[in-house]
């Protein structure tokens, strides 16, 4: 009776840990593309000068930081009068384009995510580096911490 | 029977949840203490002028990353190439301070940290940000990402 109740369990313990491992690969990609989504979305708000949808693909909360020329700001409301504050107008906030998007996953709920960031102005195109904390929340993949800076040109 | 049984199994995997808690609570302050060491064990070298033992705080891989006003800089050997040619001596490397260290654990292998770096020199004080990606290996806490940046003057 208890060999078929260990060998039992045995099985049972199996099929959790080889679904896990499934369900890890699914969860991998399925974070991988609500991540770039994020990201896609971002930019198309960002280049119909949208802010506030841009501003969504942040953690809505005052320990969100980013991280800059400026050192770091914290809080989504702080965050948002900074682009406001630095992107007046459609002029300043040119055509964004993000590339070279790397994902590194830490667990299921948490990435870091590298990039540059390009944008094409009528006198000028600055451009960048950016590092993105992700965190996964009931509402979705969002941006616990930015870090953006602009390249020199070398 | 089955019912000693299940309350015994109860018990025990009661025990186990708590003492999971236990561990994560002191593995947090061991992670804390421990990346901790690792930021003043670097300042401590690069104040000695010793680059080598600066770089032991980060993985030693070519896929460890650092971003900065030259965009991204890949593998170890590149980082610690870049160190040497921006840095090329005690007057260059000045006096390092760290400030304001900031550490959210991401599970128990993996950290974000940000906080300021301060450099003392004979002509200028440059200073900045920092966020740097800490994972945990076997043989300790390293840095896998570090985007560092300078804050222009206010």
């Amino acid at each position: 009776m208890k060999m078929f109740l260990l060998a039992g369990v045995g099985v049972a313990l199996g099929f959790v840990l080889f679904s896990q491992q499934l369900n890890s690969g699914a969860a991998r990609a399925a974070a991988d593309s609500a991540i770039r989504a994020v990201l896609t979305d971002q930019q198309g708000a960002w280049n119909r000068g949208d802010v506030d949808t841009f501003m969504k693909g942040y953690w809505n909360s005052p320990e969100l930081t980013f991280a800059g020329s400026n050192g770091v700001t914290r809080g989504w409301e702080l965050v948002m009068a900074r682009y406001r504050k630095n992107y007046p107008d459609a002029a300043a906030m040119g055509h964004l384009d993000f590339s070279e998007i790397e994902i590194r996953m830490f667990g299921n709920d948490a990435a870091l995510v590298l990039g540059r960031w390009h944008l094409k102005r009528a006198n000028d195109e600055p451009g960048g580096v950016f590092t993105l904390v992700f965190q996964r929340f009931p509402e979705g993949w969002r941006i616990i911490h930015d870090h953006t800076s602009a390249e020199t040109k070398r």
